[in-house]
């Protein structure tokens, strides 16, 4: 074999059935062992299992030194590739703004679009590459990202052949989404019909065209988007076989699970006013919640999306960072799981199924997020014996080593 | 000079008056450089004012590339001293048990007193020392630890001297409090008295003889000292002329702040339940307020202490990590500061003199947490440019160089 990560306390797998108690799913092998050939797992189970002739003078062995390991983390729902700053709204909003009134003045996502109108391609590469090491070095080894910052023709395929550059020049593989109906472009307040058109019906077809994105997504909020305009954009993904996801019941109620479960999106993501019947729904239809608790700390948008009674009802609950310059600016992905627990009332195993099988889902992308033989070496390796620690260490980091298709891309 | 911090986007000195804006406080030297001479500032100002021959070829100098420079975090309210792992409880909490609920079922405090007292001291400085390092990561020069886990006498005297070795065994400098009050022993449940006279009249007076702490503390609550009992250790403390310090107003309102007001407390640690008599007492009295964002989200003890308040009625607000493993399991200094923000109503700038001028003060070395020529050299240098992005960038880690009495003990 050409890796071997040996001497752990545990190997989670994330392969046990998604349906009962998330500790089930974990599929924990104690003193488990992996072995590694052409970016594949070729091995997986006890180290004293190990096949004969399994470590050769030509084998790297990974000694975990009594730490777990799992599959590296994906981070399902991010806005990385941005330009500009927005600490000082950040100030504004702790002393009492709230995030629509700032917006409403100028300030918000319209800040950002315009600095990110300005970069060049390569701009927003460089001011992405930091924040793609943060997640590497938490373990992350597939990452969404949205475009929704451009919300201009060109601004919009920029910000997507930048994330397309970005997945080749370092380790975490990126997944892009589309998110023209991100806010209403301020060229376009007036004529927001010919806006949603442009994405709709010119933007989405040249971007699956050119293989640009994986998914579609849209913000459906009193300040965004309406159902009837997410409801276009459904049809044309639907026609053209690009995923749904979208942006909902974040700052107001709005139906929003409702109508993601109605559309057939992959997920639902915030939800942080879901109704019972929301939930009702997004079960019925199989639709994955994506839960962002920093971007409720950061945004300061309470209550928490209600993480427990969404288990209890059998939907899946995805986590992620949400990390973006405006409500969660935070690579921390075990902020984010310690969030869940804290906040959102998820058990540490399933916010660590969160980050891994159930993050995977959301990104359509199945064989990422577990451990199979035949399937990719991504893995993540901790200091620490056990899953437990990551929300209980609160925002800290215990990823030792991080591993993608089988070659060592970060360690501590 | 020994060595010159240079290129740097501003210095913080944090040396600006007390009284008003916190933003005058920070004392900023824009495009500032610092020169060190044994162990000491010899140059604080503009680097164009550096006087010729500063830079020799002897000096070690240091590239801030354009980072933000200030005085080395004070942490001055921890528990890092201890033995035993709490992740079950944590997961027991977050499904809805309280912190008393579990304390009373022998869990919370008791365990780690178990395990604190099994261990050698030897062991509690192993276990000690990885926390004292992410500290460090994070730019602490100076910590202040706590006893209180070993809750015996020879215990209580193990976990001082650990806390000294531990002092010259890495390059965090520590700060020793005597925290004899903080639970009553299971041994002593039925004669809690014994326990009082024990700490107040035998070990206190053996501590300070011994040099063993700079400090005495106690935790005043229900589940554990009374009023009267914090009154028998201030008279002594005050009888050896060694500052009193006190948990108060934390799960429940017990006019605790008054108290640590009238028994002339250094600091009033905790404050989530702190009423508006309390504020008043606490300014007239000059007690320095020192709030543990992390451990009210930790402890799901919310509502957050009122930072904000606090301020505004001229008391001084210095924050901690409560580093602990029942509380607040977290040595992330820039998620303390981004929940102050966030949580307890506090600036940027309020923030970030909680964890060096007034942090330094609530341990009673008020050279510290300030630049002054002629000052200890702790410096910690940062990535970014602001220290505004400290609470923004949430829970992440922006610091790039530590450098304690003049030495380089970290980088990034």
């Amino acid at each position: 074999m050409e890796l071997v990560v040996r001497n752990t306390s545990e190997v989670l797998t994330c392969d046990g059935p998604l349906e009962g108690p998330a500790e089930d799913t974990l599929g924990r092998v104690a003193r488990g062992a992996v072995g590694v050939t052409g970016g594949r797992v070729v091995f997986l189970g006890a180290e004293s299992e190990l096949p004969e002739g399994a470590i050769t003078s030509q084998t790297t062995v990974i000694d975990a030194r009594g730490g777990f390991v799992g599959p590296g983390f994906v981070d399902c729902h991010t806005h990385v590739v941005f330009a500009g700053d927005r600490s000082d709204e950040f100030e504004q909003r702790c002393q009492g703004k709230s995030y629509l009134e700032i917006a409403a003045a100028g300030g918000g996502i319209a800040r950002t679009v315009a600095a990110t109108r300005e970069a060049s391609q390569e701009q927003l590469v460089a001011l992405a590459l930091p924040r793609l090491t943060q997640l590497l070095a938490r373990g992350v080894t597939t990452a969404e990202v949205k475009s929704g910052y451009g919300l201009d023709a060109e601004a919009e395929l920029r910000t997507l052949r930048a994330i397309a550059a970005l997945s080749k020049a370092q380790p975490v593989e990126l997944v892009a989404t589309f998110l023209g109906l991100h806010a209403v472009p301020p060229e376009f307040k007036e004529r927001r019909e010919a806006w949603v058109r442009l994405c709709v019906d010119e933007l989405l077809p040249r971007i699956v065209g050119e293989q640009l994105a994986s998914a579609c997504d849209a913000f459906v909020e009193q300040s965004a988007f309406t159902h009837d305009e997410a409801r276009r954009l459904a049809a044309k993904a639907k026609a053209l076989g690009l995923p749904l996801r979208l942006h909902v019941d974040q700052l107001t109620a709005n139906g929003g699970a409702q109508l993601a479960a109605e559309l057939g999106a992959v997920s639902a993501d915030h939800l942080e006013q879901i109704s019972a019947a929301g939930i009702a729904a997004m079960k019925q239809r199989g639709t994955i919640a994506v839960l962002a608790p920093t971007s409720t700390l950061f945004a300061r948008a309470k209550p928490y999306a209600p993480g427990r009674a969404l288990r209890d009802a059998g939907v899946l609950v995805a986590l992620c960072t949400n990390c973006n310059p405006g409500s969660s600016n935070s690579e921390n992905v075990s902020l984010a799981m310690g969030l869940a627990c804290l906040e959102n009332g998820l058990t540490p195993a399933e916010a660590y199924l969160g980050f891994t099988r159930i993050g995977a889902l959301a990104l359509s992308r199945p064989e990422l997020g577990r451990l199979t033989v035949g399937g990719p070496a991504d893995l993540a390796i901790f200091g620490c014996a056990s899953y437990r620690t990551l929300p209980y260490h609160l925002g800290m980091n215990e990823v030792a080593h991080t591993i993608k298709a089988g070659r060592s891309v970060w360690c501590a």
